[in-house]
């Protein structure tokens, strides 16, 4: 320590630094922020993140502990260490780049620096007097970036996943809410943009919320997928540096402290170098977001208008939409949920490439899995959120407009085929297309069904579900 | 008939055209032939999706009987048509592009138009007697293309993947067996293409192995998804011209049929425009896929040389290697199987957007998405019989090679921190860098572990796995 | 030769084969088949592939004449040779898969063998007979597959491109045609699905043609990069095994050839395994895939109904559009249009993940990027062919329905701000909206412009370009 | 202005908001604030894209002051209060999130807002005093976002591709002098990761250098699509609410402003929903991020080691390796660079489906388009500044490795070719395979090449590129 200079020393394999003297971290998050200034994305904006590498380095601690490796005064140093940090009192001390080269190691030795140092701080020393608490030795021990990185980042995303999944079904309910809102409006349903055959408005809504709790099921078996860990692989997947009995002591701590049902993986070599797990994530954050983008278009399309499109909905005006138009009011909400959408999407792509890039026994690629998955579900919660509260909640419908455009439509020919064929109703669809008349009319010219049969059938409520009527046509 | 031509007249909405009298297809499947000369893909090249199409017209055919829809002599014989075309005699009779407009209506309609004829035939008809059997009111009664077509998809992948699973099976047992084959040759494992420590090329094996193995639970899953359907759903999942009780025996025929445990979505209009199940098969695809691409690379890696590279394996020589060095003997079937991962990865992505296409009450680009399912697992099956046939069965190891890398490795250095300490281990690894000795030498020259602590330090045995080692240095 | 078998040996690296004795493929032929049972794509499949490799092969025979390295009689048998397969005489020796390990070396092996066979044909000599012309010693004299393959995808691309273009023209001009006819429609434009101000029919149709011709001047740039060849790099760039002057003479020849401005590469090394040029040319494809895929959108909108849509054009009926509704003709063009760009999207993918995975001197991928470019072109012309014949050509527009949307909307109060402003237009707006009254009503009862003022600056022809008019509103 | 508050009230359609004081920015921008929660990403961390802005403004108030449209004070403020953000001065007030909807209306409303205040400011009047220079009317004067927004993306990004070019010239530079620096030095070449022919390490560096020179004229193609700009399309290209003359104008002052040789779009309609010049910007990119990442790979696979790896090269270390294995130093700035690459890939990925999402007259999506061009702009600057200062320009050769691995290779029988064919060059290459022995070795023992012969033709300096020599074998 240079107290006058107000800066400690610190070396490592490739020579001596200066370190402020106050500073949790050391050396070598020092040279981890000097090699990766290449985003805007720094370690210290992924607070779920750095929670994973807290439980991940207390779990190794408690097995130290037990293994007899780590003195009760590192062990109790370590542990309050990393609950301060899950306490959120740290996280600026957590400044390299998300996206970064050695696979994790300067966010791993980022974590074992704070935490050895803040350590350091509860057992009477000062940061920097390491043969007290030191990051490789103690907070590193039976370690590896190779098992403990990955770890951490599958507790964070385990633990964004839960934070992620209320917002979804927030968005749910409000759809459903939606639907049973509007369950007695009936409107003209549409196949390949043309006219098809009517159903209600809330079938719409409830449609939207079925395709999305379809996905819950999902995402919560591509999540348990991180509770799948390699802790005790250490290097590459050996255990070399570890003791019999570690790993399972290690697994069984971070059960524990998490509260969530964490397993040893059987594989450790085969899993060290496996990063399946986040892109099977990713790839079910994008069936999500494929389908937010498509509910969200539906709203735009629904919503067309005011006057000169399909106008069966009203969008709750956000903003002024136009800075030339007047009066314009533009659906803002749904289109940046798309582009959200588009946004995971092409991180989903890159999670893919860099997944492919693993080579023999790790995947140097998973800085920017990592940086992608935790981006994405920020995105995705933020979407949801914004779409429900700015935008579904608020959704009125136009329902003199859908009755009308269903009662002119051809499309309802199409409930007559049982009792009349379709043939016949092609011949009355063709003529209501060339004369501009009513299906409704031309059906009653032919004679073949009568008024009252007539309005069974085309009575809303049967043309919404299936039925069996009692109709007799007379040809 | 116009038996002088041999054609046969038939008309539709938009006129009449000639039909080759013997064709089993229909006017139909003639304009959609027409209409759709965009790829090489032809509905007939694709049997289990054809099998898809049969059962689902076969079911369809029971439930309308049992509600007094069909008579016996048209239930018989579309029943008949159907077992025909299962049993394979009619798929030259599908001639429709598989990229297709109008959300595959031209290959409902081809299929309902050739087990229309095939039934006419088995009712002592001839192609196109349609009074007594027709395509629309009998063969496609109480359906829809929106509810048929993806239904068939769903079928013909499900087969699809029954038969997939085998083939990644067996190569999965190729690796085990190499592993054991190899279990007791050590070998350097290496993290970021560098020297890391000592592993058994056995556990390389088992490490390709297991990761496949993980992807059979997620495969499993992601098809269970087609066993979903939509039947009764009709036009947009109203189930308009569909009577109470149809979809229910619709899919109950389904799963008698298949013997699969076929259920019926809950949410009708949801699921219709819903092809998230096909998403979500390609991406476990891709998922394997990228694990295929990452085994066949490092199987690349390993083999290099013959002896300027790593030389750890060979592979068998399938083809003189060049066509201008002599003597060259390439990683073929490795390269392959990486190739055809970027098909599958390429065809996710073109699945994902038709996917997002949706609008309102279907999704028009369905057509496009089956193709590239379906091309999709034919390569993976392939791909996996390749690599196993070709290559994975026929390595052979180079144990002296791996030994000696061991040896003079520096990575060994690792197996001592745990008695010595990172940052000691640290100067021995550098100095035997800068010097070019080796790890041994120097650290007997230090006199801090004996020789006999050492050997039982670097035993292979003791390296590839956690221990615990009764040793004392005497720093 | 084994007349008795009709069969004659062949034998390499790996040992002695049966070779059917009329094939004019060889043993290395027989192994590419053997190894690469991948894909439903074989070479023969892609004409202009194998005009590639036979103008590549014949400029090859050129330079090595000119140099001395071949007889006169193997130089006339080779050339000779290469004209019968450019005349389309031999596809049906080209049985290997495009997908293949090896870097093309199967293809490159199957051209070398097959005009090795013709060649002797022509030199009066029996399939086999290779001593008198040899496929490696004479037909591959200077050659590597790494330069052959290579130069003959160029060549084969840069002759797709060219046959590409005029599809891509005669779209346009369909679209320009229909502008002209259009001219004089007014109709409402929309921005983000709302009403905005109004615009002609023409210049929706013009703006098609536009931004697809705006492609043409970006798609000759990506071609041109496949002019410049590597030929004379032989195995790795050195041009080991080549003479000096080699590369000059055959690229000089293979421009003569082609008729095309081929050049040689500066740093053979460096492009030896780069294969930018085809990712270039993809990429360029897919933006013009993205504009097909949104034109094909903008028709399906405007097409929209027929009577609960936006009904602003008429697509000409292809087929009947449904299997359960009557009458219903949908838009299966534009659809089978973006399924088309989507699939081609997905191909750009695979050829990028392709180009990332070369390594050191080669790139191996190499195959499996070839099948995806020649896919995608033969994909590209016919869908630009079956939109605008099944499609562009037969659209017409519905005069009155555009007309009456235009009066009917509020976005022609925008015209209104230059002369009354934008807070002041925006009152009227909002009241039009809350009221549902009409503009001009709103504007007239204020009092601040006369009727005259008013239908100046709404005539339709005043609202559809920039304008200068003489209005002096009241207020 | 309510001073007790230290507010002002602004409003607008939707109704009256708060504002602080002294903000410049104003009511639509704490609604775009409000409404768009959404990324990390705010405008004011793209300062080019800000000056892009900016030079919109001020070019449009130039064609409007020329036009009488604007007053002198106007117009002077309004230029002032540009050339203010020019220098940078007020980026703090750009706090709308980059992905929101409505196609940037937020943006150019943010960028008018703080215009019109600091022009306020100029003119002596507090802001929010908008009757004398205000948002919509003045400095939106003749815009719409529509044409604004896009014009401003195009500068910006222009801007930034002026920034970016001469990192990547850097690097290129950096790679030159590396392959001046290793011209001497003879190495192994490999195709297929297995052993080729000999090359120097100078053509290896020489070769990366000139791959990323290629793609600097495609580089600047794709810019120069950014200089067409669609001022004067106003809403949707018809130039309503905008006077003849003014585009021309305004492009003409844009030009002057930037220096740059700016055109008009010939289609207004057209280009106004066409985004294809960011799909084909960043599809440039991607070809240099797949090129980046082959070079990283390669330095990687030939820094392989230190003992058990190619071992060709050495990288500078950047950091301790491992928090595990001491002395391990990895190759992590490649590491990083193929990180950054998958990134812009994944970029690219979400601008293409966002350019494909374009609808009618406009695309919606713009937004995250922007913002996917920008980020990946500094990530590739990034990724050069860091692959050249911290890896390349530290690169050291293992002459002696590499030369010895030459001296014992099969490969260098290829170079016997042209004198002993390809058949026996392979009899010689499968013996030495077998037996272990040496090239050279076996073929002097058969006499068919003198030892002189011999040494001519393997002399390093006839290897690696084209010769003709004058060589007899004998037989």
């Amino acid at each position: 320590m240079n107290s006058e200079k107000n800066i400690r020393m610190e070396h490592d394999l490739l020579g001596a630094r200066e370190i402020p003297a106050d500073a949790l971290y050391g050396i070598q998050t020092l040279r981890g922020v000097e090699n990766f200034s290449i985003s805007k994305f720094k370690l210290s904006q992924y607070p779920l993140f750095i929670n994973g590498l807290a439980y991940t380095k207390w779990a190794a601690a408690e097995a130290n502990h037990q293994l007899g490796l780590l003195t009760d005064a590192q062990y109790e140093g370590i542990k309050a260490a990393c609950q301060d940090i899950l306490a959120g009192k740290y996280h600026d001390q957590f400044p390299v780049d998300m996206i970064q080269g050695g696979a994790g190691t300067s966010t791993n030795m980022n974590a074992n620096e704070v935490i050895a140092n803040i350590a350091l701080k509860h057992m009477g020393f000062k940061p920097g007097d390491y043969e007290h608490c030191s990051s490789h030795d103690h907070v590193n021990r039976s370690q590896s970036t190779n098992d403990a990185y990955p770890t951490a980042i599958h507790m964070g995303m385990y633990a964004s996943h839960l934070a992620l999944v209320p917002h979804i079904k927030e968005l749910i309910a409000a759809f459903r809410k939606k639907s049973e809102e509007f369950a007695h409006i009936v409107k003209m349903g549409r196949t390949q943009l043309e006219d098809a055959v009517p159903m209600t408005l809330g079938q719409t809504f409830s449609g939207f919320a079925s395709i999305l709790e379809a996905e819950l099921l999902h995402l919560d078996q591509a999540a348990a997928d991180f509770l799948e860990v390699n802790m005790g692989a250490t290097a590459i997947g050996t255990g070399i540096c570890s003791e019999p009995g570690y790993a399972e002591k290690c697994v069984k701590a971070l059960a524990e402290i998490t509260g969530w049902d964490i397993t040893l993986a059987k594989d450790l070599v085969g899993v060290t170098s496996d990063t399946s797990c986040m892109i099977g994530y990713m790839s079910e954050l994008k069936r999500i977001a494929v389908k937010m983008s498509k509910i969200s278009n539906d709203l735009r399309l629904l919503a067309s208008g005011p006057r000169c499109g399909l106008g069966e909905i009203n969008l709750p005006a956000r903003q002024p939409g136009s800075s030339i138009m007047p009066g314009k009011v533009n659906p803002v909400i749904p289109e940046v949920v798309s582009q959200v959408a588009f946004k995971i999407i092409g991180n989903e792509l890159c999670v893919t490439m860099a997944g492919e890039a693993a080579q023999m026994e790790l995947n140097a690629m998973e800085p920017v899995m990592a940086q992608c998955c935790f981006e994405s579900v920020d995105l995705m919660a933020n979407a949801c959120d914004t779409l429900r509260t700015l935008c579904v909640d608020g959704i009125t419908a136009n329902e003199d407009n859908c009755r009308r455009e269903v009662n002119r439509s051809i499309g309802i020919v199409t409930a007559l085929n049982p009792y009349i064929g379709y043939e016949h109703s092609t011949e009355i669809a063709k003529k209501a297309m060339e004369t501009g008349r009513g299906v409704v009319e031309l059906v009653l010219e032919e004679g073949i069904l009568t008024q009252e049969d007539l309005d069974t059938i085309l009575d809303a409520k049967n043309m919404v579900r299936p039925v069996k009527l009692d109709i007799h046509p007379k040809c």
